[in-house]
């Protein structure tokens, strides 16, 4: 029998965003960290587009206010994040804090983005409505024909790729150990929390482990009544390049195309990255369909993307819940903590998640950042029971 | 100075399809061969869809005869080509002899497509017209909304890619030297070929050269009164994986869509080619307007691709020529011998152009394919001049 066993203070599974962030924060808290993962950083934080847009992702109907009022202490935390990070890796992350236009193709579209533009101001975010030829000064390389839009101020994006890169290099020179291998499960022993399984064998002693296994988490076995409810939701992406400035936009342009929603997120250099399909599928593989479909999308709003070379199409899967917001904190098993179900927002929460997370290990409570949040529970794994 | 100097009987220069073919057949003729390319089968060979299309690329308005007389002797050609090329390479190129559909998809397309058919019948071409109904008992995966289209016995594919496999390894097989190298230019002393000079400085004597080089000839140093009129014309695919053989044509299907040419060629395999776009350009790079026009014009025909895998989108330049017709034989300089200017027929010509160059070097005499070519110079440079 395979019995290699090893000891740090925390596992955390899953290198991914999510992972990296609270596995650097603990690190940096003194604790004794492992980040397990076979790929760290390929999942759905290498294929995302890095949209950190508290405003945009909020829309009518949804229960959002504790989702909203997270979403809002991370957009709020990310200048200061990425500068700690930048310093602490020494590799830039590429934040613009450019705002966001939103537009919108066709009559209908107008209509449905009048209606959005009037729930976010009702919750009380920073919108402004702008028409047509608004629109088209803020951004002359627009089609033409789009109907109207909006203006964003505090919604911004960063460079995910290179938040990958530099939360690696920070985490390793925070003393993070990385062992590159898959997590299979927990393993517990009459009730308590003893280590983790690896996929070739050997089970790793552990005093507490973190779960931030994205949209692998049902691949992972927890105890029972540990198990959050996180289901695959796929997205398609591609990756442009237009080498001439005069051929991007100056910052991200979101659409309403017939009805679907499409991103356009400029780099500071010559990538463009558009997404994102929003499919309920689990299997990671770009299809004809979605590309059509980006590709639709993103030239009826900016049709000089025509001449940009497609550099890269792919796909990830997201981990969506049933309420969109994710799944913080503690579970009945003392020590197995969750940071999952981060769906669209995984970029832009990781700041504060890594608080979170690493403030009910480190302390014992989760924390409520600085006031911000409604309640210490409101991402508890309780609220699904 | 560099003098590195080598002796070879014939120097082919550009290891596509075309060189590759021609090659092979020197050296089983008993000709000392080297086939000089920097990444031999790797330009618009490789990117190709492999359609041996002597019908479906015939035209109304193109002084089509000599070219229709080469592209049939070609396509009649093809079987036997491919046995012996898999006999001697020992691995397959599945070539698929199911003929081609056809298919309009709007009124105006239908109509256009009326006006090819009669053309193609005008000069003795079979080809079949289809009502809608015939079109789908043909091809189930048809769009119900496909107007009608044609059926072409005669035009075939093959896996370009297992050609290029298959030709490297007969030539290899064959004697056939390669020089992983890039020729820039042919060198002559007092009007006479001595040899070809390679871009890391070192010159190689040599009896004859076959220019075999492509869209790049231009990039190619040739004598006064040798240099081809071949321009640039830029051509974008896309791979699909379709695993589910219910998802996959059963043939290769040409659609005009909106005015616009595409068409889908299935493998044996999972594999689905879609191609191609035309354009007067000289990058190899796929853009975001091209493999979106490629997908709005395949799904329009085919919408079930939609749930194939994207598995590759690429770009290659073709050799066009005033009257797109290719350049073969010789020129005002004794052994310097031509064999470019394939347009969008390399694949379905390699197999004549092959026998004809051959034929010019060996025997001093172009053939005319068992009297099936209407004169020995109808692909002469000297009909430009």
């Amino acid at each position: 029998m395979n019995t290699r066993r090893h000891t740090a203070d925390v596992v955390v599974v899953g290198g991914g965003i999510i992972g990296l962030a609270i596995a650097w924060r603990l690190a940096r808290a003194g604790v004794g960290v492992t980040v397990c993962d076979d790929r760290p950083g390929r999942g759905a934080s290498w294929v995302a587009a890095g949209l950190l847009a508290p405003v945009t992702e909020v829309h009518p109907g949804e229960d959002a206010r504790p989702f909203l009022a997270l979403a809002l202490a991370a957009a709020e935390r990310w200048p200061a994040f990425a500068a700690e990070l930048e310093a602490c890796s020494g590799s830039g992350v590429d934040l613009r804090l450019t705002g966001t236009l939103v537009v919108a193709a066709d009559d209908d579209d107008r209509r449905a983005l009048g209606a959005i533009v009037a729930f976010q101001r009702n919750v009380g975010l920073r919108v402004e409505q702008l028409d047509r030829a608004a629109c088209r000064r803020l951004e002359p390389l627009l089609h033409p024909r789009i109907r109207g839009g909006a203006h964003v101020p505090g919604d911004h994006a960063v460079d995910n790729r290179l938040v990958v890169h530099a939360l690696c290099r920070a985490a390793e020179r925070a003393g993070v150990e990385f062992v590159t291998e898959r997590v299979t499960g927990v393993v517990t022993s009459g009730g308590r929390l003893t280590g983790v399984r690896l996929r070739t064998g050997g089970d790793r002693a552990v005093g507490a482990v973190v779960v931030a296994t994205g949209a692998d988490t049902a691949r992972l076995a927890l105890p029972p009544g540990c198990v959050p409810p996180v289901r695959p939701v796929k997205g398609q992406v591609l990756r442009l390049e237009a080498p001439d400035p005069r051929g991007r936009p100056a910052r991200p342009v979101r659409g309403l195309v017939a009805g679907r929603s499409v991103y356009v997120v400029p780099r500071s250099g010559a990538e463009v990255v558009v997404g994102a399909t929003v499919e309920e599928r689990a299997d990671p593989h770009p299809t004809a369909g979605g590309a059509h479909e980006l590709l639709d999308a993103a030239l009826a709003v900016l049709p000089g993307l025509a001449e940009a070379r497609l550099a890269e199409v792919s796909a990830g899967v997201r981990p969506a819940t049933p309420d969109h917001a994710p799944v913080l904190g503690s579970t009945p098993v003392e020590g197995l903590v969750l940071a999952v179900g981060h769906h669209r927002n995984g970029v832009l929460l990781a700041p504060v998640t890594a608080e979170l997370v690493a403030g009910w290990i480190v302390e014992g409570r989760m924390g409520d950042l600085d006031g911000r949040l409604p309640g210490a529970d409101a991402f508890s794994l309780a609220r699904f029971a």
